[in-house]
């Protein structure tokens, strides 16, 4: 009769896998730069052991730490409800910070957070450069990136939204209601979920048979300011669009603006749809049509990932993309008289 | 020659003054239940030898506790700014949560903030009963109170906004541009701030000869929705204001609605003045007319107030008003043609 196997370290499982201790610490971690073979390797070794994790220096905070490039309008706001209802149910309390493209700010809240020893980090951030993952990583506080901009290559956990498909789904709809001039107003290049809405665009165009036009395609930033300014031109010149899919919602603020300067009414002279589905784009006059991105879900779906890490536990994907859905309000109808 | 006299407990203190060690712990929380004499007697004690804070169980966490009653718009986030940044100076991390009417919410929050131990409390949030008060101050965890819907009867220090002084500037300004039917829609009775802006708004009718017409006062309860129903049926009665007081910012955009749909235009045939200054509304359509209470600032002084509590010393003063301002944009005008 053989003694009940005891959960085996770190340590212990990188010595019996013949790998180093930061491979088996990528598996553990739900970190997917280890080859297939390797991570099977040690799965299996922790199904038959069982694992367990180091034990910490001190007794973690019991705290989620959200970290956000900035605080501004909705958009935070969402997150942070979807991962305090999850932290709440766990006995966590969020912690909030808003770090910009400042490095101080960013080694300050690094060193906090491994003085705080939060149980995970939830980066709605993509100022964080490698060797800060690999920090927290050393230090087994898990991280999960929400919505981040260049995810699926960093090889940390991250959960999306179905962008390409809502770019499709915006462009599709503007379509069907008749319009063949749409105009797009993207946001930084930078941005895959920007990317990938325009290529959703150019895919729905190409499938009802319209030609792109390079030249209603505007280049924004995901403000209100760039929306107005690219909305500008884009209204100003002869046969300008009947439609304008302005990527997110605060773009599309920046194109009611630009409409309104214009003397150009709201549906009837032009068509605007967004995307996110902020809160407060209800009460736009007309109330925007828009594609809605989870952003609460999205964010309880993060925090459950960082708690399944955060209990020693293999995530079942690294990357999860919840659907979005086209939300039909005031903005958008057939289009009118042809433009001049 | 006299040895330097080393600082003493709240035990000690209580002994030399002859009081209970409640009372000294009300004295060295900023709390205004105490009569003069004796926080005098206290202040004095410690003046002569000084306060040690008890030992506390275990180590503080590094973390200011906010709480709201709800996240939602941009209020939480322009609170949140203010206290991020003046808890990052000092090294601490915020945290969030948000507690609505929420019985076994408060319970849990209480029960996760005594194991935390934060460095104090501020609540945007008036569901704490005194018996929670109580239980902070016996765990020598400050308490801030931000923009309180009952403030000072309380008697816990608190960080308001100047509201008369904003509802009386709010209608000068009505007054000044000549209007002289001006509507108010307030929010609900048991908010204090909505009782002096209403104040501000009789007096400067008064001062400047105006009638106050109960016919004129809506009563709504700071949301779009009683925005938009009140200003509905101001509105639409015979003798309709050329202009409202919305007494919040939320409440403008319903009157923007409300407008809307009855064919109005702003501010060509009604004039709007809200109160907050949100950053949303400079792209409301127009840009809206508001007095800006500055929501980051009054944040950062509650969190500079708990701080100096968290550090064992008195504060100055237990009520901190900070001024507010008008913002002139696109939605107040002189009055157009009488109405019918």
């Amino acid at each position: 009769m053989t003694a009940e196997p005891s959960p085996l370290t770190i340590a212990q499982l990188a010595e019996l896998a013949g790998v180093s201790t930061a491979t088996v610490s990528k598996v553990v971690n739900g970190r997917s730069e280890v080859s297939s073979e390797t991570r099977a390797a040690v799965e299996e070794l922790i199904r038959r052991h069982g694992y367990r994790r180091q034990r910490r220096r001190s007794t973690p905070t019991a705290l989620v730490e959200l970290v956000f490039h900035a605080l501004e309008g909705d958009y935070p706001v969402e997150i942070t409800k979807g991962v305090a209802e999850v932290a709440r149910e766990h006995g966590l309390t969020v912690g909030i910070s808003e770090l910009r493209r400042d490095h101080s700010a960013v080694d300050a809240w690094m060193e906090g957070v491994l003085r705080r020893r939060p149980s995970g980090v939830i980066a709605v951030f993509s100022g964080l450069a490698e060797a800060q993952h690999e920090r927290l990583a050393h230090h087994e506080i898990p991280l999960v990136l929400l919505d981040p901009a260049d995810a699926p290559g960093k090889n940390i956990p991250s959960v999306g939204a179905g962008n390409w498909n809502g770019g499709l789904t915006a462009t599709r709809h503007l379509l069907e209601l008749g319009h063949r001039r749409i105009g797009i107003i993207t946001g930084p290049d930078s941005a895959l979920s920007s990317r990938a809405r325009l290529d959703g665009y150019r895919t729905a165009l190409d499938m009802a048979g319209v030609p792109v036009d390079p030249e209603l395609i505007g280049r924004g930033d995901f403000l209100v300011e760039g929306g107005l300014a690219e909305a500008h031109r884009l209204l100003s010149r002869p046969g300008r669009p009947t439609a304008i899919f302005a990527t997110n919602d605060g773009q599309a603020i920046g194109v009611y603006h630009a409409a309104h300067e214009l003397g150009l009414r709201i549906p009837d002279d032009l068509s605007v749809i967004g995307f996110d589905d902020l809160p407060s784009v209800r009460w736009a006059i007309p109330p925007l049509t828009t594609i809605r991105q989870p952003l609460s879900q999205m964010a309880a779906a993060a925090t459950s990932m960082m708690l399944t890490l955060a209990a020693g536990e293999p995530l079942p994907q690294s990357r999860i993309e919840l659907a979005t859905d086209l939300v039909v309000r005031g903005s958008t109808a057939p289009p009118g008289l042809p433009a001049s």
